[in-house]
């Protein structure tokens, strides 16, 4: 995959990189929007591309059960199903399978589950995991472990990340695609030990890179943070490191200072459908009755499509009239939002100034959440 | 208005006309897409102005309600506050007033009625309709009158329609903006000697064009067509004629055939979002089964966005997934396809083959219903 370290920090573990999928080069770190059912929610890929994403998510799970990985197969892979040029990463579809408790079966062979669409009976074993997003086509793919909870003991997490190896293991072998990058996933829950082995023995299957599992579940944020700087060195430093469902500005900041490369999470779509809106002073909700006649765009100097044409008092009303222009022209704004961060940071990385942006950034971003 | 004949048809009162307004030229026929509420539903502007629209229409009633008429007129009127920047038509809300039924009450004075939002009591004479419109900054505005049911009595239709005669002179006199048009509505049921004297006394008054009011409202279709065809040739053919509420393709060649010039209406937009999409065979429901792997546009020779980069397939995929994106791109097709509808009926009239498309048009549009 042509992994390349552009950029480092020298106070942190911060960096640049860049690797090659099947559908363009990937410059990290990097926030990939989610397109849950092969849509990024409200935009097209037109949109995605003109905000100046390359990567998004899609998530297996969803995708396996509508329209079916046959379909998408048949239409010629994700890409061309949904037209989107650039990169798709899929996740397991673990994580989706996994939460629906009473309604899933955990074996060494895989999980069964059912479909929250009919009910059906369905069953995710490794083998079937990567077939399932061979056929969906994506450029980067996951296998399937097991995601603990952050109450789970020692014992059972150890008995899960035993299986998670040996399903990593599984993956490996059933994998066929030679277009496709398979990530490891570091499973081991909030035992050290554990996540040490989870590195170590993961590291050893020859993965080309790596996602952080298990991490950003509910815990306690200085859990997930504790974790995440202890397991990152445990990784070896030619390879992309990816960490799920993180979305918000300063968790981004705080985890690419620890050395994650990859992020991606329903945030800054979801909160946008629900009339919050980043700026750099914060999270404003849009239908507080001070918008109602503020004729100026959400930011001053966004260049986003959403604060070129319109202004806070429409916003304001679109919400307020209920009109399904509100959440577009919001997601529009707050992915864009994102991406301006993430590339103002690798700026900050590759010129030194790593440090002071993120000093800079928390001093102001912090300013709305203290009134 | 510089009202201008471009072209009429030699079999029937078909014609192709223009006129100026403060924000254009518009050419009839003419279809408006429905902006309710400063919105055409899920489009910016900027996709609207792509499919060729030079006018779309607002509701006065709902703007009135939300934002209010205050806060757009400090926005600087409704192009700058939805950044249109092409011609709007508003109606005068009675209609929508005059529906609620238990929550009304009319008098000579105006209409009396209470709000869908909060309950709140509110007052439409002629003049506060206009000077709300002149706050909308609308190109085009419509006065108050009064629309029947097609149950009321010669009696009831005839004081109502002395009301709005009335209202229609009130509302010349409450005018003040100079850069709006103001079109006179002929009302009086389906009782043809008062459609009669309606159009006898409108005309008289000096408005530059017209609406046939209190048609299309849920009587048969055979009796809309019988008053549209009786009532348009009493108006002075130098002047435009508007037939409200109006957007299928069959009725719109109909009613162009008996010289309406201009129309609106939510159907396109409305069953877009409901799944059903125009094609030349009839209208489509794209959930159906047989479009599940379907990987050709809707279309096959559509030069809309939605047919120029995505399938039926795809399109199918995001309706049963209660995706957004489906609703905004069968939007887009239903739109286009009827903005393409009306270049070619001006084409054809123009060319002097409009009897051989309307044949021809009708003859392939009924295939799906058919079947």
């Amino acid at each position: 995959m042509n992994f390349k370290i552009i950029a480092t920090d020298e106070n942190s573990r911060a960096r640049v990189t860049q690797f090659e999928t099947s559908h363009g080069i990937i410059e990290t770190p990097v926030f990939m929007p989610v397109g849950t059912q092969a849509t990024v929610k409200t935009l097209t890929p037109d949109e995605l591309s003109e905000i100046g994403f390359k990567i998004i998510l899609a998530n297996t799970y969803h995708l396996y059960l509508q329209p079916g990985a046959d379909v998408i197969e048949k239409a010629g892979g994700i890409h061309k199903f949904m037209n989107w040029n650039d990169s798709v990463l899929t996740d397991s579809g673990g994580f989706q399978v996994l939460s629906l408790k009473e309604l899933r079966k955990i074996s060494n062979e895989g999980v069964q589950f059912k479909s929250f669409i009919d009910g059906s009976t369905h069953f995710f074993s490794p083998e079937v995991v990567v077939e399932t997003q061979e056929k969906i086509g994506s450029d980067i793919i996951i296998h399937l472990d097991i995601c603990g909870t952050y109450q789970s003991d020692w014992k059972e997490t150890d008995r899960e990340l035993d299986i998670t190896l040996q399903w990593a293991k599984r993956s490996l072998v059933a994998k066929k695609r030679k277009d496709q990058i398979m990530l490891g996933v570091v499973q081991g829950g909030f035992y050290k030990d554990l996540r040490k082995k989870a590195a170590e023995e993961i590291s050893s299957m020859g993965f080309p890179g790596f996602t952080l599992g298990g991490l950003s579940i509910g815990e306690e944020r200085a859990l997930t943070e504790e974790f995440v700087d202890y397991t990152v060195p445990l990784l070896p430093g030619d390879k992309p490191r990816y960490l799920m469902g993180v979305g918000d500005p300063l968790s981004i900041l705080e985890y690419i200072k620890m050395g994650v490369d990859m992020f991606d999470c329903v945030l800054p779509t979801r909160i946008a459908r629900n009339k919050s809106l980043f700026t750099k002073h914060g999270v404003v909700k849009i239908t507080k009755n001070i918008y109602k006649e503020d004729f100026t765009p959400i930011e001053d100097n966004c260049d986003c499509y959403t604060c070129r044409n319109f202004t806070k008092a429409y916003l304001h009303h679109l919400f307020k009239a209920k009109e399904r222009l509100a959440g577009r022209l919001a997601t529009i704004h707050n992915l864009f939002f994102l991406q301006k961060l993430i590339l103002n940071i690798r700026q900050s990385i590759k010129s030194g100034t790593f440090k002071e942006f993120l000093r800079d950034f928390k001093n102001i971003y912090s300013q709305i959440n203290n009134k």
